[in-house]
């Protein structure tokens, strides 16, 4: 009768990982299993922040090779509102994409964003075009304290659309993410400031854990829910080794099926950092790495035990006009490609590069035509699923050192 | 020897015209063979302004049915400019679209677009967004004799974008016009204002005909592209039928490959002044009607025997959230789409209709996504592209009075 119990709630589990391969160290390759379809990881993670991966059709997002498509809850949230998403059959069929999605919890956003309104941060200020703004891209201070208050129970903040009052709780965010609808969800967590003190980060990982556990306890509570949707507690902890695997410890005690990694860290060495939540947090589960699409960062996150990554930032500085190549980055309103009738990167197997000539492309960008915004995002997040994808097969071939090596020194011309 | 001539000539020419239906009256179906392929005529001509149809890709362009893309050429000229056009194939292939293609005249934007820069007209505002300005939009006045100054040789213009001065003449037309590379190509015309006197629009015409016929000399000493380009005369004379019946007898007698009938009508009754035209022109040729778009004004220039037809309105009201459907137009940014999960049009076969709801389209619009305005443009051009596609069809089938009963009624709710 137990063992019946268990390998029923077993089966029933929404999303199951299998790892394929192993590299010396933390890194692996494996396979995600989710209602909407398998994800060969490690694999990077498409954003489409409103339902809609900017500029780009589902088509184009599948016919570039991605995988999965994680919505921000908080946007989802304030327009249309998680009911219209709910009624629609979920966010993926709204948008009418059919593959794997996630959501995230709100946090990050919450924090992030209800900061940005009515404030003069300056980079806080690209949120009034409507998009996520990237983890590694905010600047909050501790501006974030005033804007949006954080009790016991919850957060109470502003939208970032109009100023108006709202208020999650960890049992609210597991309701809107049950409206959204997505394969993978997460838990409410508490995003700090970098600059917070070591005393208000630990006071805010203990947060998160209690949040996190009523967010598990608020999702199996909604048994049609926790049959379709896994959700994944989000390890914090800031720059702060201790906590960092405190954080660890205490949320890979929970029964969560995958792990997200907030918060900040510190540029130059997040390979390290992510390293020590990921020795501690259970092998078999899979690990999201939030926020980051930097190559270097790609590498460093893989070969410490990160499955999963998403990042505005392709399609972002794509539509304005940076544009990944193996040699690096370039910026396509530079008059040197006015006449350059050759691909973006000529070993790029895009519909971009396939099609398109960099003066073509120029042109579109000087003439602020839309199709730039799409043929750059297709590029861009091409470069990078495609980046990851070698990757992966690297880990499998035993090839992963000299891929990095190969890649990287090309990439940043070293 | 001379019917040898005459033979190579004929096979020489690069396009063809054949009349496959007439209607009673002057309406015809018909089949136009360009080098890059058949358009089945009635067709409705897709414009890509800057050598892109704005947010979408050409396998989008081809999906939706549409069968020919019209380009700028004073755009084009002006941004990236024509040699780079030339050096990159021609505009077809320089924004990868490899069916039937064409070019305007450039004159209509000389003087409408001209006319707007430093002024303050209304309409002519929304020019700095880039984009021709169509037709029935324009309300230029007199203010274009003033920045666009005309002598029997040509005509000196101001750039809408950054004032710089810059001349067309009927040869300097058709050079850049050989340059960007369509299968057809329009001769050098004055578009007048509706405002002006007729003794203006007279002059204003007879000075057309003398540029046509610089033109065609011109086109015709440019041995290699006349071979690969068709050249089209542009009939005038505003909105007196001696005027155009006079432009149609003039340009009708001069060895073009097809006409253009440019400038403006009263739009109560487009057809009949049509009708004027298209009586004189040489029935053998197409008959490309500049600027129209509106559904009745189809119907009244098909069975007034005009061939083709382009339009912007139905890619610009798109992003601005106009659609058709068959029962007229919505604006998709009404309160009352939000929770409509219908498709646009529930009879109509468009990627957008088969895949999207209300709903999802008025959350793009409200949420300012860039995909609104490609799910939108893709569902306008497929409704006209459509249309005109059944009105050809019933043509065919003697059963063009009952469509146009039909779908008029219902379009405008009478």
């Amino acid at each position: 009768m137990i063992l019946s119990n268990v390998l029923n709630y077993t089966a029933m589990k929404p999303i199951s990982f299998k790892i394929e391969k192993k590299m010396n160290g933390l890194g692996r390759a494996g396979a995600l299993t989710t209602p909407h379809g398998v994800i060969n990881t490690p694999a990077f993670v498409t954003v489409g922040t409103k339902a809609t991966v900017k500029a780009l059709t589902p088509e184009q997002i599948t016919d570039l090779g991605a995988q999965v498509v994680l919505a921000n809850t908080y946007h989802l949230y304030l327009e249309p509102g998680d009911e219209i998403v709910r009624d629609a059959g979920g966010f993926g069929k709204f948008m009418n994409w059919n593959g794997p999605t996630m959501t995230d919890s709100g946090g990050f956003q919450v924090f992030s964003l209800g900061a940005a309104f009515g404030s003069k941060v300056g980079k806080l200020s690209k949120v009034t075009q409507g998009e996520i703004v990237g983890g590694d891209e905010i600047e909050e201070g501790d501006v974030a304290g005033r804007l949006a208050k954080i009790d016991e129970d919850g957060v109470t903040f502003k939208s970032y659309k109009d100023g108006s009052e709202h208020r999650f709780t960890p049992e609210r965010s597991m309701e809107i993410q049950h409206n959204l609808g997505a394969d993978m969800i997460f838990a409410f967590d508490e995003c700090t400031s970098p600059a917070a003190s070591y005393i208000y980060q630990k006071e805010a990982m203990e947060r998160t854990h209690r949040w996190a556990k009523r967010s598990l306890e608020a999702h199996l509570a909604n048994k049609e829910a926790a049959m379709k949707q896994g959700l994944l507690g989000v390890v914090q902890g800031g720059r702060h080794q201790d906590l960092r695997e405190e954080s660890a410890r205490v949320l890979g005690a929970m029964d969560f099926d995958g792990y997200g990694i907030g918060g900040s860290f510190d540029k130059d060495d997040m390979g390290t950092a992510v390293g020590w939540v990921n020795a501690i947090l259970p092998e078999d589960k899979p690990r999201h790495l939030l926020g980051i699409g930097e190559p270097i960062d790609l590498f460093g996150a893989v070969e410490n035990g990160c499955d999963l990554f998403d990042c505005v930032a392709p399609t972002r500085t794509g539509r304005n006009g940076t544009l990944h190549t193996r040699d690096g980055k370039i910026n396509m309103r530079n008059a040197k490609f006015v006449r350059d009738f050759t691909p973006i990167d000529g070993e790029c197997d895009c519909y971009t590069c396939k099609n398109y000539t960099r003066a073509y492309i120029a042109h579109l960008f000087r003439s602020d035509e839309m199709l730039a915004g799409t043929l750059a995002s297709i590029h861009n997040l091409r470069f990078l699923v495609s980046l990851v994808d070698r990757i992966r097969k690297s880990i499998i071939d035993d090839t992963y050192e000299a891929l990095k090596i190969s890649f990287l020194n090309q990439y940043y011309n070293k």
